[in-house]
């Protein structure tokens, strides 16, 4: 099933319409982050022979009413080597299969010279099913391009992250412009809103207004609820579009809601939680 | 063979002065960049079960004499998916095992959150036998820390790139400060020379001025040289230091020397040649 899925790669076309449409009819703005930490998958699926995609497909199984996208991160799988690489090849393909409806992020933040990147976008857009990639600016508009190049493929520019160090660099300031806002200035220029979106962290919500000054319009990823201690109260707050524009994703609180074999139920009432919650947020401000 | 080693895990300790002797005993401060493209592999080597490995393997037996580095970059081998994956693992397997000595990079530069490094640091320095990776400073500290954890392992900051969209974001200016210059001033809190290096690019020689200035002692791994344009004179009158200081990266040039079945030999006398300029310049500066 999966090769002849990789021979024929005449996946539903993902355009920005079809992600609007499906928070409208999900009445949700939820990527759940497949971080699958080996370590912490319910002892119950240790013996399968492949436990991480055993673990995913119950997770997507589980939650898939709940959410309109996905995010592999792809550390995650690589930590694991070969056998990692197979679980994320499985886990996509699944997913493409099965929802074909369903926003699927490579979480992987890279970036490299021209022909370097080129490569990287066929790893993710073409050898995997992958309808966007996070990248890492740091190297500049021909490190980002070849990413651009695909159709109905999106590159999700990090802009301002939910940790720590993000203080370090993000907020350098020349005149009146820190990084992160020249970062989403300048890469405009790139491409328009079709194809780029940006990671804007959940625990920097209060930035969120002046960031609509800068992308009014884009969409927007937001990792950092939960775990890491965002509001999506403030986020929906500050940065919701007509279109809704926001994609929260939420990882650890879903994936591991309960370490037993009741693990897939409890991650679909975590999904469904947040679910109402996004469909309240979702009304309030007029998206649906 | 693979598996053993895999589980022994016990390879030489790499450590800066590792580095510096075998600088000076092989005369040489190359590293050959296996940035192997499928698609440009000599036809002889096309129905080998394994054309990358196989591909890889003639060039690093050819080239060890001269090299004192090796550095695939992680984005030709995902582009082929599982199989990609599995010629990486039996690359860098094979050097560690026929070349102990040898130093070998992970160009990947990642770079996430803590958890999220922390399993790309798994990936690359305990699931596979890199001794340092190329990592990228947007997220700040946190992103890197993880990798600094490990002993006899280096982290390769991205400072000062070679292509042209280094333009765009590294030289963002605060008061008189540039943001390459920023990352080099701030991660220098973060570890030391012997756990740290920066990328500078070859095409930036000028730099290596102002640079030397803020990092006296560091190494700095130098693409660019060849297909990019960049010149080792300039690279080695500006940046080297009494240790040498300097691993310069060499790829197209010595991989595709010849699209022939002698490839391995016309790869072998353009890294003798590239070895024999280095060792000029290494006497030049009375490193050896």
């Amino acid at each position: 099933m999966l090769k002849n899925l990789t021979k024929r790669n005449n996946f539903k076309e993902m355009k920005l319409n079809n992600i609007i449409s499906e928070i409208k009819r999900k009445q949700s703005f939820l990527c759940v982050g497949l971080d699958t930490d080996i370590t912490k998958i319910p002892s119950v699926l240790k013996t399968e022979h492949d436990a991480v995609f055993a673990f995913n497909k119950a997770i997507i199984d589980a939650t898939a009413e709940y959410s309109i996208a996905y995010k592999p991160n792809l550390a995650f799988y690589e930590a694991l080597g070969l056998k990692g690489w197979q679980s994320l090849e499985k886990t996509v393909f699944y997913i493409k299969e099965r929802f074909p409806e369903i926003f699927i992020i490579a979480d992987a933040k890279r970036g490299d010279i021209g022909n370097t990147s080129t490569q990287y976008a066929k790893a993710f857009f073409e050898t995997l099913p992958f309808d966007a990639i996070t990248v890492a600016p740091y190297m500049g508009s021909d490190s980002v391009s070849p990413f651009l190049k695909f159709d109905d493929k999106f590159v999700i520019l990090l802009a301002l992250t939910s940790n720590a160090g993000a203080n370090d660099f993000q907020y350098f300031k020349q005149n009146n412009e820190h990084l992160f806002e020249k970062v989403m200035v300048e890469s405009q220029k790139w491409a328009g809103k079709e194809k780029m979106m940006y990671v804007v962290g959940a625990t920097r919500a209060e930035m969120l207004v002046q960031i609509r000054q800068i992308v009014p319009e884009h969409f927007l990823l937001v990792p950092g609820v939960g775990a890491q201690g965002g509001s999506l109260h403030d986020v929906a707050k500050y940065g919701m579009t007509n279109d809704g524009g926001l994609i929260v994703n939420s990882s650890r609180a879903i994936l591991y809601a309960s370490p037993d074999s009741d693990f897939d139920i409890k991650a679909a009432s975590e999904a469904k939680q947040v679910q109402e919650e996004m469909r309240k947020l979702l009304l309030e401000k007029k998206v649906i």
